[in-house]
This record gives C-alpha cells, structure tokens and sequence, in this order.
C-alpha cells in the first residue's frame, strides 16, 4: 500500500464522516425539525456540503489518486481507488458556477412545482423547468466528456454507476412488449378469484407502529442500530450503524404504511449490512440504485407480499390489530397484496402496472435530454405514453406528468433505477431459493435468517466492490434477465 | 469595514455552523440515537470538532485578526473581533500533543468515575484523576501565559470570559460569612409554618409533558423554533433558531421534571433571544456561563418559585393532573417549592444551601489546582468543608467527593458560574422589577411579556457585546453585588 493511497483514505474518511452528518441532519429536518428551523438548518447542511466538495476539488486529489495506483493495492483497496475517482470525477466535471446555477435553478423549480402540482398548473411551472433541463442538459454534456459516455448516461451514472442505455433499452423493450397482455391478464385472472375483503379500520396509530417494529424486528432490522419514526414522505435515511427508517400512518388503511416500512427496512438491511472495515470509505458504499431498490423490493414485494409471509405476518396483524373474520385471514391478506389496478399514479401503483410508469418516465427524460422532444409537448407524450403503456388516461396534468417531485428537483435520469431493481430483486430472490432452497419454509415461520444470511454474503458484504452487473453475475449467474421478473409476475398474477 | 473582517466573518461563520451541526448531533445523542450506534456518532463528532479547530487554528488568521483591528470597524464589530481574537487563544494557547492528552485522559477518567462513583471508591479513580489533574494543570498554565491571567483564571475565561479571583472571592466571602446564619434561620422559620404536603402521584408522563409544555409556551417557549424530548441526564441544546430541551419524568414526583424544564426553558429563552443579525458570528453568541445560569434561574428560582407564578400554576397543575385538596393551593405549592433542607447532593440542593455546595468546591478546585492541597487529601477536606459550611457529613464518597462530574470530566473553573449566576438572577430580577413595576402582577396572571422583553433588551439581543460585568452594570446600575442575593434569601426565606 502507498502512502498516497493511505493519505486517500484519510480525505475519504473525513468526506464519509462529514457525509454522515448531513444524513442525520437530513433525518432530523424530515422527522424532527420545528418549522421555524427550515432555514438555518438549509444554512447548516449547505455548509457542510461545501466543505465535502472542497475534500473532493482539492487539487492535489488527483495526484494522489495516480500515485497511490502505481503499486502495491489489493483487490479492494483497487475497487476503493476506482470509486474515489468516480466521485472526484462527478464532483469536479462541472464548472463551480454551473453547480451553483443549478442547484439554485432546480430549487426553485422544486418550490413551485409544490404549488403548480395541487394548482394543476404546468405551463405556469414550464419556464422554471425548461431552466432544469437546459440546466441539466448541460451537466449531462459537461460529465458525459469526463465520463466517456453519453449525456444521459452521464445522469444515470450518478445513481447507477455503469449503467448504459443499451442494457435498460434491451430490458425495458422486452417488458413493454409483454406488459400491456401481462396486466390484461393478471386483471381477467383477479376478476375470477375470490374477491378480496379490506378490513375495516380505523387502526389507531401506536398499534400500527407495534405491528411495524415487530415485523421489523423479525426481519433482521437492529433497533438497537437504527428507529423507526413519522415523516411527511417515508424513507430510509441515517448512516449504516443508525439507519433511520421514517413513515406516515393512516388510520383507515393499515396496509400502506405497514408495507411502506417493509419496503424501507429491506433498504436498511442493505445499509446496515455494507461491509464495516470499509465504512467510510467509496468502496463500502452500497453499489447504487438499482441494487438498492432491489433490497427494498426483494423484502417487499417478493418476500413480504408472498404467501409464505402472510402465512406468518397474519395472526401478528389480528393481534396487533384486534382482527376476526375472513378478511384477516392470510389467503385474503395475499389477494390484499396482490391486487392489480390500472391507476394513473406511480407511486400507487401494484408491481404489475408499475413498470410501465417507470418505461414511460425513462423514455420521455431519454428524449427530454436528446432534444427530441420539447417540454411544451409533454403533458401530450405523457397522455399518448399512459394510453399505449396502461390503456388509462389522466384528465390532466396534476394527475400526469406533475405527479412526480424528480425532473422539478433535477433527478434525471433516476426513474429507470425502480424498475431495474424490482427486476434485481425477482433475480436475485430466485437465485436465493435455488442456493437455499429452505427459504421459503423459513418465511412462513417469520425465520428470514437463512435469507438474510445470502443476501448479506452476496449482496450487502461486498458494497461497491464489484459493479451491479458482477454482483449480480456472482450472486445468480448471469447478468439482468428480463424474463425471470416477467416469470416472476406471470407464476403471482396469472395463476387461477 | 475592511476585507479582513470580512473575510473572518465568512470563517467563523462557518464555524459557527459546523458548531450547529455539533449541536444538533449532540441533542440527537441524548434524545434520539440508538446505543449501538455510540462509536459511530463518536467519530462523526470528533471529526467535525477537528474541522472546527483547523479554521481556528490555521495559521492565517493571526494576520486577518492583526489587520481587520486597523480601521474602520463599528462597535458591535469591535467586539467581535475580540471574541474571535479570544476563542483563537484558547484553541492555539495548547499544543497540539496536549490538547490530544487531555481529551484522551478526560475520557477515561470520566468511564471510570461512571464506575468509582455507585462502587464508592475513590481510591481506585484516584490516578486517573490525578493524570486530569495535572494535565489541566499544562493547559492552565499555557492558557494563562496567552491570556495574561493566573492559571485558574485562565481556566475559569473558558466557561466565563474575564472572570477574575478577587472578585469571586469577595462575592463568595461576603455569602459564605452569612449562609451558616441564613441556612438556620430559614430552617426555623420553615419550622414555624404550616408544614407542606406533598400531592400524591403517579402523574403519568404524557400529563407531565402537558403541563411542561403549557407553562413552556406561557413563558416565551417558540415550539416553532425549539422541541421537548427526554434525555437521562436533562439539558438545553441545539440552537438559537431550533432549541432542544430535555428532561426526565419521574412519575412520583411531578415538580422535579416540571422545575428542571423552567429552568431549562430559561436558558432557551436566552439562547432564541441572541441578536439575529449577528448570528454565527462570536460576538452573537452567550456571554458565557454566569449570564446563562442566571436567565436559567431567573425562570426557575426568581420566577417560578414566586407566589405570584404558583397563583397562575396551580390552576393549570391541577387541571393536567386532576388534583384536588389543599395540597394543590398555590400557598402550598409555594411551600413545597421553598423547602430548604440541608442535604450532601448539590443537585438536589435548594436555592439557599446550593451556594454552600458551590463555594466549597470552588476553594478545593483552586487550592487543588494551586497544588496547595493534594488528591489524597480530597475527601476529608470535602468533609471538613460541609460540616463548616453546611453541618453535614458525607457518610462516603459517593455522596462527596465523587458526586459531580465535572473534575472527572475535566470541568475545572465551572462550579463557580452556578452561584455568580444565582446572584446575576438575583441582581436582573431586581433591576427588571424596578424597572418595571408591572412585572409580578403580570406574572400572577400569567402574563411574562414584560419580564421578557426587559430581559430581551437588557441581556439576550446584547450576545457578547460586553463583558459580563458591563450587561449587569449597564442593566443594573452596579456590578454584581451579593448583598441583593443575600436580601431576595432573606425575603424570601427568613419572613414569618
């Protein structure tokens, strides 16, 4: 090891530490913060951040970096060098007035986008917004040179490292294909079931957050590494020996938050589960995105709404609860779960129709960047997309291309992730039961540690050590497969 | 204003922000973090502690201090180039090596304590606190050569800036004579009144937060910029926009956390009323310890000790927790909120035996830190000590010597800003009244706006304008004075 490669990690480990603070302050602001904190605490976290930009614009990183490559790394500590450049080159391919330009242009879009979406107003947020894209557009140019890729996979890259648009265009083809038949048939097969039974509520707020932590706590998620708390939009923050999950209740409809926060502890367990002698360093950062979304997704949709599980979760929820009757029982919990409804909105939607809001959002930003279609056009490309992907329409734009915060906050290029990781977690969770096959057996007796077990070896242990394509190659044998979520989806929906 | 000062504005106002994230990262310790998650946030803090001190300690900013002093600065900016000019000297006065000693020795010393203290050994922390000792012993001879003061006053300017011996002595003299007297005389006195009764529990912690969180917002609490949680030990944290109070609820007792958050709430009403505009900056900070003690005992002591406030509380005290009988009469809450009793813990001391706790802990630390009495001896001089000052006799260490943790910890000059701010609370209280006559008829209904917007005016928009002395001349008309302090004990104590 050299010296120049020893001196790295000790910047790193300081842009770790001082990165770990903004995630707690991030918590805070959402879970904890009175309002009348808002702004000093926008002043507190920009501070920081400065102050973590200027440990990667130091001038002298980039020497470093060459010289500690020289000699002498092993395996990971190769893979921590690759990564400190990935970040060096993100933090340092823009100009430092495009930075600050954009940070303030997409801010502001984000605060009226918070009054155009309620107002259904889109051509009063459009100028702000074709300011995002400009904006972005040139971000994307100016990374796309650095990166040696294309301007949109120069975005991608930010949240999915290496990922390429011939690989999503190749996956995304072969599900929009096979969608439209997929999602007509997985509604004829549930209008010929049982119908389901909703239980009525209400479902007083403290008795959904015993139920919460008790699954929690039987999945793996450490209460004694982490919480469990309320915020206005759910996520899964904190650092990975403190992950702090957040959600909102309902008291007429347990179910949302309940699988709100099972979605979210699948991401802690990942969290938590990054390799510890690299914490703090690029190397012991989860791999991206799509891996990400696919922890969640595999605890959520393939663990949590599976029959195995319910077996399990139900007699918890009579209890919790104080349940009786049909509609508690765990065959209805299931059709509960599973049930497919055309809807116009993406984060309501089930795992069916899902993908198609995510195909719809990726080629619209895809054509948005290339300057193959203009903003003024797409509340129009929207509707034509949600006809030919859902067969629904919105009646206006509230309901349609205003429903999502990310293009208004400058998120482009993040909406393929969702979908490539609910296909990463289908395959992964395949692979998981031909390695172990008494996994599902474990589930229905509330056992998720021979689970864990191989998602910690093959996925959570190894960090950013390999690229999401090797992990997924290691883990399961070949590279993302369409076919084995379509199989996924057709084996849960298609069945009589 | 030349570009010296504004440049240093710019660096400390950093500082003034990594010290926020501090803060806050501090409260969620107490209040919020998982256990397991103590080694990790131990890094994260000690990090940006170390961020802090290299924008103090670079070695630039002797010359921006030397050249900003030149020309042209306003009053207020004057002032802050001294705070800055005295923050520097105490983070460069030490080496490095030292600073590095110290913190390690203070760690393990006060781990130890935490196990010498239940296990009453005072023999087996005695090395470590000899190795604090003498290392405090460096810092205040290092400190003292910068400043220009004795050793322990080079101590004491860390936690109250310009505080001078003589004067400690004389205001400490003048108390000491007098309190064996005062404490007998309020003894027979209390003797002579209707006994007080003690409302029976248990008063449930929700009620408790209740009636804090009401008598909170009455006396100037902004829940829009500040929280009550629970911690184990309670405390005011955060910061001027966002202020955290803490507290433990005992369900027998309803007065202990109820009292502990009034005077936790007087030192959030200070920390909220420092002058906005100068925000970040030194001289928009407390003035140091003294002043913040006596706004937090002002509330507590002067304020929610009165009749006046016990005729508006206990209407509302009996409303939160259903109480009934004449042990919920305010002449009876007043009784109870006056006991004095003389008793070997200075936490649980009341407001006329407190000062005996604090004074003779201030002659052992300087007599211990002049070398001219040994640890070994430390015990029995502490006996000696109370039976002089207060005629008791500490059974054991437990209750002695090893009761506080400030030694420990290495908080060598503290204990003498407890009773300066007591007599401060005392002396503003008098001037505030004065001043306004209005002020108790307004608080017996409740009504604290013109109590707070005399202290607003006359100490909290101030920060560290001035010295600690010139507020209290400039507020009321002479430097502190014990004899007011000593007249508020025997009105308050020695009347029929």
């Amino acid at each position: 090891m050299t010296a120049a490669y020893a001196t790295l990690e000790t910047r790193f480990k300081r842009l770790g530490l001082v990165n770990e603070a903004v995630a707690m302050l991030n918590w805070d602001t959402a879970a904890m913060m009175p309002d009348g904190a808002a702004a000093a605490r926008a002043e507190q976290l920009a501070e920081l951040k400065v102050i973590a930009h200027e440990i990667l614009a130091d001038p002298r990183l980039a020497d470093l970096m060459d010289d500690a490559g020289r000699d002498g790394l092993d395996d990971w500590q190769r893979a921590n060098l690759a990564e400190m450049r990935r970040l060096w080159l993100h933090a340092t391919a823009v100009p430092a007035d495009l930075v600050a330009a954009y940070s303030r242009a997409c801010s502001e879009c984000e605060m009226a986008w918070r009054k155009a979406r309620p107002a259904n107003d889109f051509a009063a947020i459009l100028p702000r917004l074709q300011r995002v894209l400009d904006l972005t557009r040139e971000v994307a140019a100016a990374k796309a040179v650095k990166l040696g890729v294309s301007p949109y996979e120069a975005l991608l890259d930010q949240f999915e490292p290496g990922g390429r648009i011939a690989e999503i265009d190749r996956l995304f083809d072969h599900l929009a294909e096979r969608l439209p038949a997929l999602i007509e048939g997985a509604l004829a097969a549930q209008a010929a079931r049982t119908p389901s039974l909703r239980p009525a509520g209400p479902f007083p707020v403290e008795a959904q957050r015993q139920a919460a932590q008790q699954l929690m706590a039987r999945l793996g998620f450490e209460f004694d590494h982490g919480r469990l708390d309320q915020s206005l939009h759910p996520f899964c923050g904190g650092t990975p020996d403190d992950v702090r999950i957040t959600t909102r209740y309902d008291e007429a409809d347990f179910a949302r938050a309940l699988m709100g926060v099972l979605h979210e502890t699948g991401h802690a367990l990942y969290e938590r589960g990054l390799p510890a002698v690299w914490r703090r360093q690029p190397v012991g950062e989860a791999r991206g995105m799509s891996i990400h979304e696919s922890q969640s997704l595999l605890i959520e949709m393939q663990v949590c709404r599976s029959r195995e599980f319910l077996e399990f979760a139900a007699p918890i929820l009579r209890e919790c609860f104080g349940g009786a009757g049909p509609e508690w029982e765990a065959a209805n919990l299931y059709r509960l779960g599973t049930r497919v409804v055309r809807s116009l909105i993406r984060v309501d939607a089930d795992e069916v129709t899902y993908p198609a809001h995510v195909i719809l959002r990726y080629r619209l930003e895809r054509a948005l960047i290339a300057a193959e279609l203009e903003l003024a056009d797409l509340p129009d490309a929207w509707s034509e997309g949600m006809e030919r992907l859902l067969a629904v329409t919105p009646p206006d734009d509230r309901d349609g291309c205003l429903q999502d915060i990310h293009w208004y906050d400058g998120a482009w290029g993040y909406f393929p992730t969702y979908t490539l990781g609910a296909m990463t977690a289908a395959q992964l969770f395949d692979a998981a039961k031909r390695a172990v096959p008494a996994i599902p057996g474990a589930i229905a007796h509330g056992d998720f540690a021979p689970l864990l077990a191989w998602l910690r070896a093959n996925v959570h242990n190894l960090g950013s050590r390999y690229s999401a394509r090797d992990i997924l190659v290691r883990a399961t044998g070949k590279p993302l497969d369409a076919a084995i979520f379509e199989g996924h989806l057709r084996a849960r929906y298609l069945a009589a």
